[in-house]
């Protein structure tokens, strides 16, 4: 049943396009998914994308546009006039809309607005866009079926069936009041087993869940995440209802975040993709490499000022990528937990406990590292002096760098800053300096000079 | 508008608990949202939580149930009769009652099914059981609402009365024909917009997205993301409707597979939570960190066999740790770009495309990260010598680096083997141990013994 798009297939829309057969690009694809016309658009030229748009209906053409990458889309926009961008922007729902309106220039924008035909949904694409984005009031579509309390079942249905046309999905109905607050909501369910002459204001419920326009997108995404909530209404800040925004773009909106935080955790520093640029994963990827290469040279810095007792103690040497990798690993296993706690609000408890926990945790897991690296370096060089002062090292520096990186995050997020900037090269990097510090430092004291 | 557990709150229950006053905690948390309760029974012990779950409604409860960790729940439920067991999954959809009576201990399961009441549930739930883990079969819902093509539009609507009594929320109304096949599906807006007498094989969409009972859990979520869908039937291998899956179960799998990569890139092997005690931890995070001691001890024996060249140019020696740390920064780097294009479907082309790409990719990064490093040393050391085999190296490390790190997931991936596992203590292990190799060898190279 899916659709597999395969080479034969885009070439022969490519001779299409070639020859400009437009009647018979539209018998093939007419029937096809919006998604399924994205996925054909990636592979094209953005030339042959942007005449196969000019050929098919907007109604999927635009739902197609919007499951595009944001640099396949903005391609085709440019080519595009304002008034074959507002063909597509009166299909779709006024949030999708907005979205698409933000990305363009902003001489173009007024351009395309003025060429909507629907003033009513132009009115409220402008409205939107008026929003701080990351905040409920830009995440939000206008569409919605909304009924007044004072309405019966029967008038009920029948404005809802002239509501109804412009909702793709209709979730949850929404009731207000006189003056348009948000009083309540209404089931479909209850709509289908209420009497015709009932009134509204006797079978809705009036305990609902809403956010401002304000909200962030964060909390939105929680709350709709606890209550399972397939769609939220947005009222301003005196309560009058003024959109809804559907599961969907919280589904997006929870891959983005997973994606962001993992890239972030991997030393990648934008939102890239495996098929950009080498130029653009470039800039994702260098900065974190010079942050690397700093402690690096760092590192062999601090080992320059140990150079008395490296001189008469060669085997120290042999250990220290030993003693900066694990450094590096528990710090990492540590800030990822925080990390992910703190994402699914799932940390409590004040953060010198969280220190105390990771402290034992730490030591449980160095003891035991660090007594099976003893009988190593004993069986090898058969020495008890070496094999005791490097793993007593091991166990403190595990032990410090369990405690740096639960602190790290812990501590950005009480300042607002996002803890995930905490995973990754940055700690791994302090990590690896703190560790061989604390390694050469303990060996000095235990070995003497 | 939100709740907020307090302290205070926790204690007033808690001391209502003591006094064993069902009453009062009936009158106060009668009203709360489920995930509300659900929040507050974390909190409590399992006795009291028990308690607590005694005396409230099961509607309340068994949805309270469903948001617990596994753990918490588990707990709770070994201190409750299967009769109590079977009143609150009485309450819950199909999906999550078969997904609670997969969690119990085989000889108590029978028992529970035994005591609930609903037979045609009941037997909903031990079908649910058959399927296996991770596909669409494991994953649906009995729960639907299913019209017949021949049924008139106002039937229709008597008989989706009679059916909605059953689902909590109604997606699609799914179309089938005697046999039961799945043939279409009709929107709710359809149903509003037509004539009472209208056929429903006039008014049904004909297409429409399915997925079979063994469709894989993996499969199910891409289907739904792609093609934007917040309900999909599942149907078996003849086509007859089953069930269904809806969007929050898929949300609460994407959030799953997301969290599983992170933890895999950082480190840590089972599913684990900032909560959990320092023995779960351990278990979690002791084997990599094994796996980056062995990788330690590996690095320790190589260089120990480069002695005399070591002996000779001992600050070779000072960027051991600098070369270990850039060959695994650029190694998770490479690595975690595939596995997340993996995951996304978004990796295309030839392996051996991909890593003519990581390989310019690797030469741009590290010509700029060696010409930095090149006069770091000259400035430090004043040797050209020195600068020129380490900065090399380097160049040469970084490339393998991103070879490796590129590779070793698609690699995995071609085997049928999930990719994740070469991120995190994986890969920064293997590079830590083949950058210094390559480094010390190259290094021997340049500056002869």
């Amino acid at each position: 049943m899916q659709f597999q798009l395969t080479s034969d297939f885009i070439e022969n829309i490519a001779q299409l396009i070639a020859k400009k057969d437009g009647n018979a690009l539209r018998e093939v694809l007419q029937d096809f998914h919006f998604a399924d016309i994205a996925e054909l658009l990636e592979e094209l030229k953005s030339g042959q994308a942007t005449y196969l748009i000019k050929q098919l209906e907007s109604d999927l053409t635009s739902e197609a546009l919007m499951e595009l990458d944001d640099d396949v889309r903005e391609k085709i926009l440019e080519r595009l006039s304002p008034k074959e961008i507002a063909a597509e922007l009166e299909e779709l729902d006024t949030d999708d809309a907005a979205d698409i309106i933000a990305e363009l220039d902003e001489k173009i924008q007024q351009k395309v607005i003025d060429k909507i035909e629907d003033q009513e949904h132009a009115a409220d694409i402008v409205e939107l866009l008026k929003y701080d984005e990351d905040t409920a009031g830009a995440l939000m579509a206008k569409e919605l079926v909304q009924v007044k309390e004072t309405w019966t079942v029967a008038g009920c249905v029948r404005e809802m069936r002239r509501q109804a046309e412009n909702v793709t999905r209709v979730h949850s109905i929404y009731v207000t009041n006189k003056e348009g607050k948000l009083t309540g909501r209404l089931s479909l369910k209850d709509l289908l087993t209420a009497e015709a002459k009932t009134k509204i204001s006797d079978v809705f419920i009036p305990k609902v869940d809403y956010v401002t326009v304000h909200t962030e997108n964060e909390e939105v995404a929680r709350i709709m995440q606890k209550y399972d909530l397939e769609a939220i209404p947005v009222v301003d800040d005196n309560g009058i209802l003024m959109g809804r925004i559907t599961i969907d773009d919280i589904v997006d909106f929870i891959k983005d975040e997973a994606e962001k935080d993992y890239q972030m955790a991997a030393g990648i520093s934008q939102d890239v993709e495996a098929d950009d640029g080498i130029l653009t994963l470039t800039k994702a990827r260098l900065p974190w490499l010079f942050l690397g290469l700093l402690g690096g040279v760092g590192a062999a810095f601090i080992m320059g000022g140990f150079e008395e007792i490296l001189n008469k103690h060669a085997i120290l040497l042999l250990f220290t990528p030993l003693i900066a990798a694990m450094a590096g690993n528990v710090g990492v296993q540590s800030s990822a937990i925080i990390v992910q706690g703190l994402a699914n609000d799932d940390v409590k408890g004040s953060i010198g406990n969280r220190l105390l926990k990771e402290m034992f945790l730490a030591m449980l897991n160095g003891a035991a590292l660090s007594i099976v690296l003893f009988f190593f370096i004993w069986a090898w060089k058969g020495t008890i002096d070496y094999g005791l002062s490097i793993s007593i090292s091991l166990f403190v520096v595990i032990i410090v760098a369990g405690i740096i990186g639960t602190f790290i995050p812990l501590f950005l997020d009480k300042r607002g800053v996002d803890p995930a900037i905490a995973t990754g090269p940055f700690i791994t990097t302090s990590n690896d300096i703190f560790g061989i510090l604390i390694y050469l430092w303990i060996a000095k004291m235990i070995l003497g000079i």
